[in-house]
C-alpha cells in the first residue's frame, strides 16, 4: 500500500495468531539479511524508507499499541525511537521528517536487529496475559508488517537502481517467471447488483469494507495479464508519442521526466531484485505508472477495469495474485458506510483517500499468504517504483 | 469546469440555436465590459486565463472548427490567433504557453472585440447553408462559451484580489443573497438502483452521458448549503488547526499555504467581484477547497455526498443551483460505457479525468439557463478560485 | 543599474537642475509614449517591472523624499501609491511584492500620467522655496530616473518578446550601429598606481566613490567592441558545447537552460526596440551574461577587463559609451572607504554589493547625458536583458 | 576549499615528499576510523559528500594522474570508481551525478580502504621511477587529500546534525579552545603598495599566484577573532531582526531560511564534533555565513577586512590559523596574470571563481602544516557548514 493499514475484524484462533507472528517477525529480518549495514540505511526517494527504517517501524508498531498500551511497567527500548520511526501518526506526537529518513546511520542495523529480538521476547512474555483487543492489533501489527516487507524489496530496488554499479539484492534464481503469449481471452463478468468488500470474516484493513453492493455494467476482462511483448508493441507504435493515447496529467508527466519506457528497462534489459537480466518477452510488463496503464489500455482501444469488476471476476483469472499489482480505472475512495477506526491507530487508509488510485491483486514481492480478492492497494498515479503492471477490460 | 467539454447529443431548434447564439456571444462581451484593455489582460496565476482570452479563445473554437471546416474560402481573420488562442487542443498544433497567457498585451481588447464581430458576422452569413454537424458544433460552442463566460468572472475576480486598491468589478447590488439558517434538516434520497447522467435528449457535455445505473446505500442529504456562519464555527472550533479531521494531502496543504480560513476572507469581510464587503452570515459559504469541504464535513460528524447521490437528490434541494458550486465526494471519472468523440473536438473531458474531483449543481457565476441536474463540474481538490461551497450527507 | 543609486555630492547650478528636472521627467514620458495601458501594465519576470510602475515609482521618489520631507502640508496624491511604488527602501515601509507588480492594472496608465502631472506641479510650486539639501535630492531623483529609463526599455523588450507576435516598439529608424570590423587593435592601458572613482566634483551615485588609489599591472584594451560577427566565429567553432571555457556555475546555466546564443537571436535576425531584424554583423553583440562574457573572452585566449583597467584607458576606447555595457571581471564590491548614506536614501547601492558584477560605460538605452567615466552598472552574471556585450582585455 | 586546487609550483625534498605521502594517506584513514560503514555512506546535501567518497575521490586522483598517467600497464582498481570517484573533472569524462553519491552504499568502506592500500601500494612500488612531473603531482594530491580531510570532517558533522541522536564524533576532549575577551586591540596594517600572493617557492594552489602588487589603503585589523559572547550581543540587540544590518541577498536568505543564529545552536549549546556542548563565550564563532560575518561587522561599526589586508598583516595576528577560517570582504577572483594550469589538472580553482567570497587563515579542521599566509578558501555567501568565522577590520 502506498500507505499503511488497520484491521476491521478479525477471527484468528490464537495458535494461528503465534505462528503468524513468527512468521512476519522472521520474513523481515531474512528480508534484510542481504543488505549491509550501509544499504539498510540509504534511501533513495522521499516516497521510500531505508530498510531499517522498515525493520524498526514496524517494531515501534508493536512497542506502542502493543507493550505501551498493555504491559504494565514496559520500558521502551530507546525513548528516542519514538520520535524516529513513528511514520504518520499524527497522534502520537512530532516525529522524523520522511525525506530524510536515509540521514539515520545510527541506530545501526545491529542495533535495530536487537530492537527487534527485545520487542519480540517482550511480547512473547505478555503473550498469555494479552487481552483480545491487544491480539487484534498484533494480528495488525503483522498484517502492517507483511505491507512493509513488500515496500522494502521495492524501496532498496530504487536504492539499488540509483547506484552505477547495479547491486544485486538476490543471486537466487528468480521465481519462475508468469509466462504468456498469443491473443487475450476475454472473460466477461458478472453484471448488475454485486457484493463488493470484505465481509467482515476473518482479517482485512479497514478500507477493504464494509461489504456493499455495487451495479456492473456488461463487461468482459482480460485472462491475461499485458505482457513486456505487449509493452514492446506499445512503444514501437509510438505510444509514448502520442498525446492523444494519454490523460493530460499522464502527458505532462511523460514530457517533464521524458518517459520512453518502463522504469528500470534500458535496451533489451530491465534491472530488478536479481540485477539487470535480459528481459523476458512473456512476462508480465511491471514497474508502470497509472498513466501508463490507462495509456496502454486506450492504445489497445479498451480500457482499464474497475476495482469492482476486477474483484467480481478475480476468482477466475490467471495472473491475480502474485506477480504484479494491477492498475485499476478506480481512485481510492471509501466504500459506503466506511468509518474511521478511534484512536491513533485509525489514522490509517481514511486520510490517503485523495489523489491515489487502486491496485488489485498482488505481486512477487507480497508475503505468501497476505493476499485477499479484496485488498485494495493505492499509489499516486505516476508512481512507478512498486511492481505494477495491468490488466486490460472492455464493455461487451 | 476546470476545461471545456464537448456536446453528445443535441435537438436544438434552428430558431432557438440562433437566440442561443446571439445570447451567449453578447453575455461574454457583457460580461467584460466593466474591464480596461489592462484588465482585460493580466493573469494571476497559471490556472487563470485573462479575460480578453476568454473573450478570443470561445471565438477562436468557432472560427476553427465551423468556419475554416464548413465555410468555403473562409480566411482567418488573424493566422496568428490560432497559436494565441488554442487552449489544449493537441490536435490544432502548437499554442501559446498557458502561464504567459498574461504577456498578451497585444492583441489589445479592442482588437479582440473586433475579431469577435468579424466571426459573428461570418456565422451569420453562412448561417443558412450549415449542415447540422456545424449546427451541432454551434450549440457546442455556445455551451462552452458559457463555461468561459463562468471562469472569465472567477478568474478576474481573482486577478483583482491580487491588487491591493481591491478592484470592483461591479458597483451594482449584489443579487440577493441565498439566506439560511438554523439546524440542518436532512432529506432521505433514493436506495437502491437509480437511473445517473445524461439520456441524450437535449444537449449536455460528453461526460455526463451515458445514462446508466448505479447503486446507492440509504443516506440522507442536508436540505441546505453549509453557510459563512457554520463556517466560522468550525475555524472557531480549531478546525484548521486539527489534522486529525483532514486528508493526509489537505492537511499538508493547509501547513504549507499557511490556510486559515476561505479564500479571500479577511477579519469578518470577504472580497467578491462587489469589492470588500462585511461577510453575510446566512449567506452560503464560497471560495472553498475539496480539502475543507472535506474536513468541515468530518468536523461535523458527517460526510460529503457523492455525485450521484447529488443528483438522485437535486430536484428537491434548496440551493442546488445559481448559488455554489458543491463538492462532491465522487474523483472525476467516465462513466461506464463513456467514449472519446472523434477529431481535436473530441480532446475534452476524458483526458482530465484524473486528479480532480467533482462538483455539482451551478453558481452565482453561472450563466443562467446552462445549468443540468447531470452537470458534472470538476477540479483540483486544493483549488479555491472558483465559488465552490458544499452541502452535508451521511449514511442513514 | 540593477538597483538605484544615490548621489555623494553635487554641483548642479540651478539653472541646470531646472533644465535637467523638466528634461528627465519628459523623457520618462516620451519612452512610455509608444505604449498602451496593457503594454505599459505587464511584467515578464520578477526581475522586470512594468512600464507604468516606473513612471510611477520615480515620481513616488520625488514626492516621498521632496515633497512630503520638504514641502509643509503636502497631501499625497493617492495614500495608497506610497506601498505599490516602493521599491526596496525597508526604512519607508512594507511594499507590493516585486514580482506581482503586473498584477496592477489599476491605476491606470492615465492614473499614472496624472500622477506625474501633479507631482511636477507640487514640485514646481515649491521649487522657489526649496532648501539646498532638497535640490540636492531631486538632482539625485533625475539621475535615479535615468536609470529607471533605462530599465524601461530593457523590460518593455523583454516583455514584447514573449509575445509571438513580437510587437514593435519603435518604427523610426535604428540610430546608425556600431559598425566594426577587421582584427583587435590592443591599446595599452597605464600601469603602476592610478587614480580610480569619482572625485566628488559634480553629480554621481555613492558606490562610485571615494576616489582612491588602485595598483594596474601591464595590460591592454582591445580598441573595439566584440561583435556579432565575432560572436558567430565563437557559435561556429563550438563555444557553447565546450565546458572548458567556461567558469563552473556558468556552465551549469548553459545545460540547465539550454542556452546556445545570445538572448533575442533566431537564425539570422534579433528582436529588439525595432522589432525582429537581420542581424548585423558589424555592430556589438548584446544580450549576454557575464559568463558567456567571460566564455568568449577565454576562447579567444585573452580575458575581461577589469573594471579599473577599463576606466583607466576609457577616454581612449572606442565604444565606450552608448552602444552596450561592457562587462568587467571586477565583482561588484565597495571602494576603500565606501559608507552608506544615512535614511532611506542610503539603501542603494551598498545593499546590492554581493553576487552581482561590474559593467562599464553605457548602452544605446542609457539617456543622453547621464555616462561617467565612473559609472559602475552591475547585475547577476547570468543577466542578459539589458544591452549589456563586452570588450576584451589582455595581460602585455 | 569549496572545490579543489591545483599547485603551481613546489619545490618538496624527495625524502620530505614520502614523509608528506605516507602521513597524508595515513591522515585521512584516521579520521574515518570512528565511522560505521554506514556513516562513511550517507550525504546530508549536495554540498557535502560522504565520508566514503572523499576517502574513494582522493584515491582516484592519485591512481588516474599519477598511476595512469606514469606507470605503464597499471590496470584499474576497479573500472567503475572513474566514473563514481571523479568529483568535476570534465575533461575525465562523464560522472555520478554529485547529488546521488550518498546513494553508493556499494563499495563498502572496507572496499574503499582495499581500494587505498592497492593504490598506496602500486604507488610506492613505481616511486623510484617517476619522474620529477609525477612527483609534482603527487605533492599536489596530498594537498588535494588535505582538503578532503577538512571536508571530511565538516560534511560528517553536518550529516551527524540531521540525526536526531546527535551522534558524537570524538569522544577525546576538544583542543584547549581559543579563548579571548575584552575589547578589541586594533593593529594598523601596511599601507600603500604591498607584495600579496605566492612567489612560487614551495607548494601553493594555482590560485595562490601569481605573486602581485595590490595597492592598500590605510586600515587596521582585529588583533582576535570574534567570539560567542559578542555574537551573542549582536543577537540580543536584534542582530538577525534588523535589515539595514544586511546586504539585500542576505536579508532575503536570513527571512527565506529563518536564520536567527549560527548553524549547530540551540539554547545555550552548540553541536560539534564533540557532540552537543555548552557553548563557550570566549571561543571563536563558527558556522557563519559571509552574510551574517558581514552583518556582524556593519553592526559593529566596522567592516571586514580584504583579503590583501588580512595577508599583509597575517604573520601579526592571534588566531589566524587553526581555530576558525575568516570570512573577507573579497570576491574569489583571479590574480593579476592569473593562468588555468593545462589538462584535466588546470580544472580546478580558475573554474570555481564566480559567485564566491574568499576566507583566510585555517581552522580546527584543517591538517596541521597545511595553512599558509597566502591561502584562499572560498564558499558561496550563504555557506554555513565550514568551520568559518570573522575578524573585523576598519579604516584609519
Amino acid at each position: 500500500m502506498g500507505q499503511q493499514s488497520t484491521a476491521t475484524a478479525t477471527a484468528t484462533a490464537p495458535d494461528a495468531l503465534l505462528d503468524l507472528f513468527a512468521t512476519t517477525r522472521a520474513e523481515s529480518v531474512a528480508r534484510a539479511a542481504p543488505l549491509s549495514d550501509a544499504e539498510a540505511t540509504i534511501q533513495s526517494m522521499p516516497d521510500a524508507s531505508p530498510a531499517k527504517w522498515h525493520l524498526a517501524h514496524t517494531t515501534w508498531f508493536l512497542e506502542t499499541f502493543i507493550l505501551r498500551d498493555f504491559v504494565e511497567g514496559y520500558e521502551p527500548f530507546d525513548a528516542a525511537y519514538a520520535y524516529l520511526f513513528n511514520s504518520y501518526y499524527d497522534a502520537e506526537g512530532d516525529r522524523h521528517a520522511r525525506p530524510r529518513r536515509g540521514m539515520l546511520a545510527r541506530p545501526s542495523l545491529e542495533d535495530v536487529l536487537a530492537y527487534r529480538t527485545h520487542v519480540d521476547a517482550a511480547i512473547m512474555a505478555a503473550w498469555p496475559t494479552l487481552p483480545v483487543r491487544a491480539r487484534d492489533l498484533i494480528e495488525l501489527g503483522c498484517h502492517h508488517e507483511a505491507q512493509h516487507q513488500e515496500l522494502l524489496l521495492t524501496d532498496i530496488l530504487h536504492a539499488f537502481a540509483q547506484n552505477p554499479l547495479e547491486p544485486v539484492y538476490s543471486a537466487a534464481a528468480p521465481h519462475p517467471p508468469y509466462a504468456v503469449s498469443g491473443p487475450v481471452n476475454w472473460i466477461v463478468g458478472p453484471a448488475g447488483v454485486v457484493e463488493i468488500g470484505h465481509d467482515g470474516r476473518g482479517f482485512a484493513f479497514d478500507c477493504e469494507g464494509p461489504g456493499h453492493k455495487v451495479y456492473l455494467h456488461p463487461h468482459a476482462l482480460a485472462d491475461r495479464l499485458v505482457t513486456n511483448r505487449d509493452w514492446q508493441e506499445f512503444i514501437d507504435d509510438g505510444g509514448y508519442r502520442r498525446p492523444d493515447l494519454w490523460l493530460s496529467d499522464g502527458w505532462a508527466w511523460v514530457v517533464a521526466d521524458a518517459i520512453d519506457a518502463p522504469l528500470y528497462w534500458k535496451g533489451d534489459t530491465a534491472f530488478g531484485l536479481h540485477g539487470r537480466q535480459p528481459r523476458d518477452s512473456v512476462a508480465a510488463v511491471r514497474h508502470i505508472s497509472f498513466y501508463e496503464a490507462d495509456a496502454f489500455a486506450r492504445w489497445a482501444g479498451v480500457r482499464l477495469p474497475t476495482e469492482f469488476e476486477w474483484e467480481a471476476s478475480a476468482g477466475s483469472l490467471s495472473g491475480a495474485f502474485g506477480e504484479v499489482w494491477q492498475w485499476t480505472a478506480s481512485a481510492f475512495l471509501p466504500y459506503p458506510g466506511f468509518r474511521v477506526a478511534d484512536g491513533a491507530v485509525g489514522e490509517y487508509n481514511g486520510k490517503f483517500m485523495s489523489g491515489q488510485m487502486v491496485l488489485r491483486g498482488s505481486s512477487v514481492a507480497t508475503p505468501p499468504g497476505t493476499s485477499r480478492m479484496t485488498t485494495r492497494n493505492f499509489f499516486p498515479p505516476h508512481t512507478r517504483w512498486q511492481f505494477a503492471g495491468l490488466r486490460l477490460a472492455k464493455d461487451v
